[in-house]
């Protein structure tokens, strides 16, 4: 009889009582109700409101990004972000295999392929000396264009992304991709608050991306954001998620094939509070993980993780990492937490062994492979602690 | 000086006064922020949620269709549809030049190719006696697939809309996509409530699309939803548009290039209200036109349309229709109602003219242009009779 899953509930219940308890739930205790009483009041519940333009500027100033430019969600905002750092059909796209399905099928698309990256266990991101490793092996420059020696293909961006809230060494992946001029896209979908050197977590690339899905540390219901600091950028990141129509007093004139990804007023309502209560959010989570480290101290075999150094992480979701030697048991700690009405979920399946990607380029994936066997995210709400 | 512009301007008046009256707003008149209240103090805001359940089925039986799949909004209900009937890379769609962009960035996001087909004036939608021979002129047969002779490519689904409400032939365009063994995607983006022989458009073929967008008859802020008689079908559009997850306990398994394209339920809620109001919002429609019919009968120069024997429109937007020999005025006329306040929009510039669509296949185009030259959409809000 194995002791680790047992005593790993009995560590969590220690803080969250019997259950069941959520994975993530979002809260609402702000001005939620009263903004979308308003917004409906206004009849402006589209794609075109007071909220939209006060959501985007509250993001700006929140994340220090000279522009905010709201999406239908996420995935939205990445395909969106990729087309403007000119990624194009046929091309390839580095990502880490340690991320949700959206950080690749943004890149499909966009017609290109994802080529997966190794992350490592320091940040659970992108690991910049693997991946530089891995590019003086496999690419060659052609007439200023990082071209992937086996397969042909223009390599044209470099997506980095924010694991789980936790910033991952997005100075040390720039790096790199300024050696091979590749522009990097920031998936900041998780870290909504996380800084790293006290910047904003999206706004160390080219362009970076918000998620404010319903699981996120702050939610429109279904939402998302580009960030830029290029007005250029902004602009056609506006005019491509409004289908491409070019302004005027009556006349429907669209001059590029665009997306209805705007994000709707009524969602921009909801996005207004929670933005308002983000600073509460992160604090209560900061005191969860504070709980967590103290009641997990004396269970062998799994650690917490913890913030880079030099990062503020918005410990959007609370990650365990197995120790090495206890990979095996990670199905059996997942289903006695679930079994226990502690909700808790693995690390994503590697994007690389997806069927939809199998085949696509890769690098060793040694480091995400084993993270992958590792990690289990438990109960992390706001409101918790 | 013309008398026209200022006629029109002037019997519109008559029934609307002076305003500003925009072209069309929604009305919240019901459940509205009790639903949203509810869903916000439930915290299933996003895409799973009682209210995306409840509006499926509601929109089911409103309908007639034996499911409904709500989605993010009406481009991505109507890119779905294209890819469950089996529109690949490299295919030709069927389209009606005269229509909402959104028809041809869908076919484009499939990585097929609009083909531009002609539209008749007695319901402004495809005209099936110029589809039939122009499909009889250009396509060939081969192994049971219709080929486009002059492109080789595949024509593999055809898309019949119906524009600002009005029910277009689908029966007509049915016969002729039978033909060709074509399966048709019915574009009823427009047209929630409008009825052909009684039976609701978007059901006619195998699969049909709904947009709730915010100048839609109903609104959910940002909304649409794939209607289909299939069961499988229904089940793969859940499939596709929830990241084509594989359900399980807590894997992350997708086994296809998914969308992030799942109404969220806060936006189900403000629909939930809104169908509740359909039958009164098309009543004041129908009401509306009977109003602008009497206003403008002694107004020579322009006529009012009205629906197409055996069906009933919902008078989404309604619609004047310049004479012939008045089409150099359209312009004037758009000018003069808008500067006076009426908000007036002409029909869509042709598809094929935008610039993401030049060199595209089309038939000849007679009918749609002309339309173009004379239609006007005038002051359509439930609420104005």
């Amino acid at each position: 009889m194995n002791a680790l899953p047992a005593t790993i509930v009995a560590a969590l219940a220690s803080v969250l009582g019997d259950g069941p308890v959520p994975l993530h739930e979002p809260h609402f205790d702000g001005n939620e109700s009263r903004y979308l009483f308003d917004c409906v009041a206004s009849t402006y519940v589209s794609s075109v409101g007071a909220y939209v333009d006060r959501l985007e500027a509250d993001l700006a100033e929140f994340t220090g990004a000279k522009h905010a430019v709201a999406t239908i969600n996420g995935t939205s905002a990445l395909h969106i972000a990729l087309l403007l750092a000119g990624v194009q059909p046929g091309d390839e796209v580095l990502v880490p295999a340690l991320s949700f399905v959206a950080t690749a099928n943004a890149v499909r698309y966009c017609g290109a392929t994802p080529h997966f990256l190794d992350s490592q266990e320091s940040t659970l991101g992108l690991d910049p000396a693997a991946m530089r490793s891995w590019l003086a092996e496999i690419s060659t420059m052609k007439s200023g264009e990082c071209v992937n020696q086996a397969t042909g293909r223009r390599i044209t961006a470099m997506v980095p992304m924010h694991a789980f809230g936790h910033p991952c060494d997005v100075v040390g992946v720039m790096e790199v991709a300024a050696e091979y001029g590749l522009p990097v896209v920031e998936d900041a979908a998780e870290s909504l608050g996380s800084l790293i050197n006290g910047q904003h977590t999206g706004t160390f690339g080219l362009l970076g991306t918000l998620s404010f899905n319903g699981n996120k540390i702050a939610t429109t219901g279904g939402g998302g954001a580009i960030l830029t600091n290029d007005t250029q950028l902004a602009k056609r990141a506006k005019h491509l998620t409004t289908t491409a129509k070019v302004p005027h007093r009556w006349e429907y004139n669209h001059d590029e094939v665009g997306y209805n990804y705007r994000m709707p007023n009524i969602n921009a309502a909801l996005g207004c509070a929670q933005l308002e209560q983000i600073d509460s959010f992160i604090a209560s989570k900061r005191r969860l993980y504070d709980i967590y480290l103290e009641a997990l101290r004396q269970v062998n075999g799994v650690t917490l993780f913890s913030e880079p150094r030099g990062s503020r992480s918005n410990y959007w979701l609370q990650t365990l990492i197995l120790d090495k030697d206890k990979v095996d048991q990670r199905d059996e700690v997942l289903e006695t937490l679930n079994d226990n009405g502690l909700m808790a979920r693995p690390a994503w399946t590697l994007l690389s062994s997806l069927k939809p990607f199998l085949g696509c380029p890769s690098a060793p994936l040694t480091g995400a492979r084993l993270l992958e066997q590792r990690i289990i995210n438990v109960p992390s709400s706001a409101g918790l602690a």
